[in-house]
């Protein structure tokens, strides 16, 4: 398997990874109209949430109704969400297709209709998604979570402020897609049974007049960081960590993630074993690194019950000082078979491949194959690792900790 | 691609289908000890639930770490989970994996340790899954919603009971284990890459001398059926219905779950489009048919505020009536591409087809490949599927529903 990647002239990076023996075609496109461009607060924030949920009701010559029915008598199963940086479509289809399916979505993209009538609906839903976030309490932590140890504005839930979303009007966000949803920065992968002469041409087509300049979100300041409780009637504490992990072009990135995986990413890793089958003390726990363009974070969640959870959070920290002395040579050889194993599978899943290509297209300017990513991975030994997390995961690192927690009680003062 | 079938004598069931061009391998593997045949309540309910986790906690030579050790070492993606008729053990592996994973699951299932020291952990994580349904409403409303529709022991949670769990001893665990995990009605499904001819010696040898005998659990009696609100300090009204529909061996069945897909299950449904897209009275709200070997059931969800669940169960109860009347042209061709979509990919991934295979052995006794599914599918037409509706989900069939609701208000009255 190979990548094929091309910069059309108005800056929309296109990239293509057929793969054989695939009857199904899927595609991630990233348009740079996310979250953290939206105004502060009660200004307007929510607004790209709220596009998202926009687009997908009506284009061009269809309304609401005939543009979904339209995407569904094409079989493409599709889904749109919002991150700090990008407003994200993704698709599956029968490479059949995959013409047809594009340009409904270049119509969504380019010409969405944005009619006011469906402002209010759509503004009514997107209220009710933020007020019902207690709901689940373990997403709601994860979000305190991030709102504390990211800069502002690349800390924002994704759900938007009350008052921000309450002033939205149809003149308003109509402006601000035209404006944000432009080619420059916009990226779109397609994988799986595509072939590029046959689709190059279909997307110069479809996007080669699109035009516009990605003007990006830049921080207002450094991160809150330090701990914060919400107080709810939850059966569990829900308990979330958040540390410091290098981009995804820093040279240590991939050995922090064998790292993250023998913390907490396995049945068999740190984490899972102590806390969860040897104590006991939680149902879930877990950590993960995610290692991004301009800042990397490594994630510990936990719940367990109110009365064990300031033994849970003890037990997690004291695996966190545990951890500096690094791990030994079969827990580095059982994470990297598995990421061997989880590269095989996702070669397998045209989805999963896209959006890889996407994202990495974004973070670090290149998109890699399964060949080059295993390669990748073979250079890295115990000794590697190792060094890393000396490096990067000591106390000057577990100092960088922000603490969220969800629940009747707050952890905090017993830990 | 074909699927072949063997029943060993001992009365396990093999099954392999053979996926070209992959290089991971799946498996399903269902084991009749489901939450059906658990003791009654406080005389142990959640016995099941209890030995799913149990049984991964080490086997054969292997203590609890060095069995969760070696399959990670394999690279072998594993989950133990438990329905009322099956404890399922589902794995990917690559295909070089699959002789050595075999091994330790053979192992698990057959040897497990079930060691005295993890009883106490297990018992408490299970509980503490228990307390913590309230921070889940969505997926509680749906446990209650199965627990009054259908009939006992066959509409249990999978949580147990609190008293039942607190008073499983490791004599009566292990007993249960041995008399209920049995090769008669056992059902192991393997596709992706993976060769019957060299796959079949070493389930022979792994598994022909595996016995027993299965008990099937019978029904106690008729469901409770009716009306039933959980009161919660929960943001949003949960609320879900459930409904009679046919069995998978039924020949209306297939007609019927494309009816179900038109009423609720993709983006320009019936359920969508009125009650969220033009009303925007809730932001989730959808429906789903599952076809069941003794049994079926049409489950309609929605999450709306406490202010608008009246209206929006009026409004999906008004699409009910309205749907009797039948489906057009357009709707049934459409649900019928989405089927042949979601079938070609569901035949890019082997777990999803072994599931479905070890899914379909159960319920029908064998099992169909995609050319299979597809020609039952050609075989639809939109004057069949109407007639299904107008026979099965007419006045009558609504009033087999069940409500469940949780929130801070039942919503029931105002219906």
């Amino acid at each position: 398997m190979s990548i094929l990647i091309e910069k059309l002239s108005n800056g929309l990076t296109v990239a293509f990874e057929p793969i054989s023996g695939m009857a199904t075609t899927s595609l991630s496109f990233a348009i740079p109209a996310g979250t953290a461009g939206d105004p502060e607060g009660s200004a307007g924030e929510g607004e790209s949430t709220l596009l998202s949920e926009l687009i997908v009701r009506g284009s061009g010559a269809r309304d609401s109704r005939a543009f979904s029915e339209a995407l569904d008598t094409l079989g493409c199963d599709r889904s749109t969400t919002v991150n700090a940086n990008h407003v994200l479509v993704s698709a599956t289809m029968l490479a059949s297709r995959l013409n047809a399916s594009l340009e409904l979505i270049a119509d969504m993209v380019l010409r969405p209709r944005i009619d006011a009538e469906h402002l209010e609906p759509v503004r009514q839903l997107s209220l009710q998604a933020l007020h019902a976030l207690p709901d689940d309490p373990q997403h709601l932590v994860m979000l305190r979570l991030a709102k504390l140890h990211f800069p502002s504005p690349f800390n924002r839930t994704g759900y938007g402020d009350e008052a921000g979303l309450q002033s939205l009007t149809t003149e308003h966000v109509r402006a601000t897609w035209k404006r944000r949803a432009v080619a420059q920065g916009s990226i779109l992968s397609i994988a799986g049974a595509v072939s590029p002469e046959n689709a190059m041409p279909k997307l110069q087509e479809l996007f080669g007049a699109w035009g516009g300049t990605n003007v990006e979100a830049k921080t207002f300041g450094p991160r809150s960081g330090g701990v914060d409780h919400y107080t709810l009637a939850s059966s569990q504490t829900h308990m979330a960590f958040a540390f410091d992990a290098p981009t995804e072009s820093d040279p240590d990135s991939f050995g922090f993630r064998i790292a993250a995986v023998i913390l907490g990413g396995e049945a068999s890793s740190r984490l899972f074993t102590e806390v969860r089958e040897k104590r006991g003390l939680c149902y879930s726990v877990g950590a993960s690194a995610a290692t991004g363009r301009d800042r990397g974070v490594l994630q510990i969640y936990a719940g367990s019950t109110p009365q064990r959870a300031a033994t849970t959070s003890k037990c997690i920290m004291d695996e966190l000082v545990r951890f500096e002395s690094g791990v030994n040579q079969i827990e580095f050889d059982r994470a990297k078979i598995g990421f061997k194993s989880r590269m095989v599978m996702s070669g397998e899943s045209a989805m999963a491949r896209a959006s890889t290509i996407t994202s990495d297209l974004f973070r670090v300017g290149k998109a890699r194959t399964l060949a080059e990513l295993t390669a990748m991975l073979e250079g890295w030994t115990l000794e590697r690792v190792n060094d890393v997390i000396k490096r990067r995961m000591s106390a000057a690192w577990r100092a960088t900790m922000s603490q969220a927690t969800v629940g009747p009680n707050a952890v905090a003062d017993e830990v």
